[in-house]
């Protein structure tokens, strides 16, 4: 059992929040943002995607964004790649972390990737190595980890193979998604307690979406599970673009509510975070699911 | 410790819900959305407030709502009371139940309730005989019970006094209020531990408002620490009126998610909960903060 009370997140709002987002962000906003997300204490952000800007085209001055942010010393500046030739750009781009993606389930991974899970595995093998011989640590993200939009059930056996195969190609990082939020904590605890036994807790994340409301009670359940990485979003960015109130990733000022409150160490000044979240929620120009935002912006008028 | 399945919900949405937002619903809304609640397997319903209607205007139809409903057998119609002068209105409409009301915090009790803790309480101690006396069961509030807006902190020695002149009173059950919504699962594990030594579990409610995202961690640390019975509204009504995405009461939509998850029984239909939950979002023209409503709304279109 895991009893250190430090925990570390990964700060994905620039990626993984934005890209969701039906309003885009220009790259000077971008850059002012991550600028000040760098000095709030965080030690990692995903900062964008290398994938093709034809997907994901609210992205696609990823190259741009990388080159004028002002990196900070002790802040891993990380980006989504999905291939090799996405790889190059990072590299070339000069990211510090590379993330790859998968799903647990076939018809998620096919929808999302357009690939079965047999045929992902060998292209994100290849991008580990590569991504290895230049020195770039890399990031596993497997969504679908505790329910699929289309199969419902994740197959624990398929998820625990897919587990197996990503570990075995050496990624410093596994990330479990909970893509469409619907883990409750008794699924969370035994799929980490599966999952523990083929990766360190100390390799292990979670990426949980709050749209049914379970993401902080998941998290509670996975600090007491051992876990101490987590995935959020400032503002808890990411939420469907069609669904005015519908939540996305967890908010990071939530997710610092609960850690601090637990005692936990993070280094992240909450505060800090409130301005970012702030400033991007009058960038996007709609109320964000964070509730600790949007109670601190009803209490003081402004942060 | 509770081993029991059987968790007991008490929806406060048209009275905790409807007494916070700037909309007001009129009458025959009311009457159509409480009839409503009471075929969805609720088991009780606090329906309105005797408070004195300067106080509370939006539920000043307390008593034609009470009169002109349709009851369900099995389903507790509950009103909150101040005092005699609130309980002999409250007795005139037929409630099934009186809930009394009063803080743990000094500041809070005076703020709220124009009084101090110690002349309140001999107030409460004459509603609660009464109401007994005319066979009625009797429910104590106790707000700021894990943190205070004017005070801080909670002070333990005070508020287990107050819970035992509450209990020597002879109310049937005590719901401990996170009013301000500030608490994390360790405290709320905390102080469930110290009120268990002088109230039993079943006779024990949290009611926890969903203003930082603690909610539903605290009601699953709540179930661990074996309380069984959790305030909430549909919704998440009850929010600041001032503060678009303030989130008020945990939503009754979003406890039975977590419940149903976590393999407790409730006898309420989520389904049914929704329709609830999407009417009076109609009617107050805005998005609630329930987490399930947005999502499934978002996929829907529609309940």
């Amino acid at each position: 059992m895991n009893s250190s009370k430090k925990v570390s997140i990964r700060e994905v709002g620039p990626r993984d929040g934005l890209q969701n987002e039906s309003t885009w962000i220009d790259t000077e906003q971008k850059i002012e943002w991550i600028n000040h997300l760098s000095r709030t204490g965080l030690p990692y952000i995903e900062v964008s995607s290398f994938v093709h800007p034809k997907w994901i085209p609210a992205l696609a001055d990823a190259e741009e964004v990388l080159a004028r942010i002002d990196r900070v010393d002790g802040v891993t500046y990380a980006a989504l790649v999905p291939n090799e030739k996405g790889l190059e750009r990072a590299l070339r781009a000069g990211v510090d972390e590379v993330a790859i993606f998968m799903s647990a389930t076939e018809t998620h991974n096919r929808k999302n990737i357009n690939k079965s899970i047999a045929d992902t595995l060998p292209v994100l093998k290849n991008v580990t190595r590569i991504a290895k011989q230049e020195g770039k640590s890399v990031r596993g993200y497997l969504s679908t980890v505790f329910g699929c939009p289309y199969e419902g059930t994740t197959e624990q056996t398929k998820l625990l193979q897919t587990v197996e195969a990503l570990m075995t190609m050496g990624i410093d990082e596994l990330s479990l998604g909970d893509t469409i939020g619907v883990a409750t904590p008794n699924l969370v605890e035994a799929v980490v307690r599966e999952v523990t036994k083929l990766v360190p807790t100390e390799k292990m994340a979670l990426h949980l979406h709050d749209t049914k409301g379970m993401a902080i009670a998941n998290i509670a359940c996975g600090l007491r599970t051992g876990v101490r990485k987590f995935d959020s979003s400032v503002g808890g960015l990411g939420g469907c673009p069609y669904a005015p109130g519908a939540a996305g990733n967890v908010a990071t000022e939530d997710l610092l509510y609960l850690l601090h409150g637990l005692g936990y160490e993070t280094d992240v000044s909450l505060n800090e975070i409130m301005k970012a979240a702030a400033y991007i929620q009058e960038k996007l120009d709609k109320p964000l699911p964070s509730h600790n935002l949007q109670s601190f912006l009803a209490k003081e008028g402004s942060v």
